[in-house]
């Protein structure tokens, strides 16, 4: 059994968003796969998909100073500038948190961890909305 | 053929860890594998799980000097604060060595490169026993 | 449908290097695969494997820009030193890239978003030619 769609997040400002929910919505067949794999690749190079957290906005807030200070804005050694002064760090960031993830289906449901999530990383200050690609694939119920 | 299982790994110190014969120890259908892939993920937000060398014990001692560094524990700027010292930190850390692999099996085997080991990346200073969701598929031998 | 073989990319100097023709055309047979994902994993723990922007080359040389900077070669606490100054920065490298990537197939292409391509990080002065493991699998077209 495959299952495979794009899936369009709505636009975020520039930070960490929860957004399994949003995902798993856009997936109803996941119901239906007893024992598979869910593939996603956001189809962007300045925006990231990582799990983490899915508590604490202090957690999501907390990422956004790391990255912040870790690749930071106007560096004297940025050539790529065109594109403004988010562009370049976003490029870098978006290759620190990963492109893709790659998750177990158990009996219909995501088989994460209690207090993982899926974050959208928004590394743009106004990237506008994020396009992922959905795979599903696995034995059917 | 698929392959889908919760692996236990043992509570280690913080630091990193070399774990590819225990995960492998818990996976003995790899073997009935002709071609196809294993997926890992570690159920948990303050671990990750990386490739890395498998040779020498320096190289792991190595990156925990370098991701402590990367991310200091006592920033001015954490604010989730309230599970420790080390919770914060290892949430980054996590999302900068990933959460999850995927491996090819060829021949009834991970063909990994001569080099490369599996490390269970630990973040926390008492992260416990860590749990992996083990997730095999491919062709019959 | 599956397909599994070894790609062996030509030696590259040192850096960030677009490298999605060079794996495609090494894999004929994506374009008979209908829905399906490309796994890749490099085969080396001193080079990786990442998406980022296809476009300009000024991007490429700022990834290296930043990645030395992020990873000092000759700092004092580096312990694993014997394979020479930019060994061990490369490895922490290598981990922060990442070594593997999942690639969504369409209708007999790679479905990626239209700025993203696929490098490789090279992260050794002289690393020579690099392995990488590709599998495909999915519903024949």
């Amino acid at each position: 059994m495959w299952v495979q769609r794009e899936i369009r997040l709505n636009a975020r400002p520039r930070g960490f968003h929860l957004v399994t929910s949003e995902v798993l919505s856009a997936l109803p067949e996941l119901h239906d796969i007893d024992r598979g794999l869910l593939s996603l690749l956001i189809r962007h190079t300045s925006a990231g998909l990582t799990l983490n957290e899915n508590a604490s906005p202090d957690v999501r807030r907390d990422f956004e100073s790391w990255f912040d200070r870790a690749v930071p804005e106007g560096a004297d050694y940025w050539t790529h500038t065109l594109e403004g002064d988010d562009d370049m760090p976003a490029h870098i960031k978006a290759t620190l948190a990963g492109a893709s993830l790659t998750l177990p289906i158990a009996h219909g449901r995501l088989a994460l961890g209690t207090w993982q999530g899926i974050y959208l990383c928004e590394f743009r200050n106004h990237g506008g909305p994020r396009a992922i690609a959905a795979t599903a694939w696995g034995e059917e119920r």
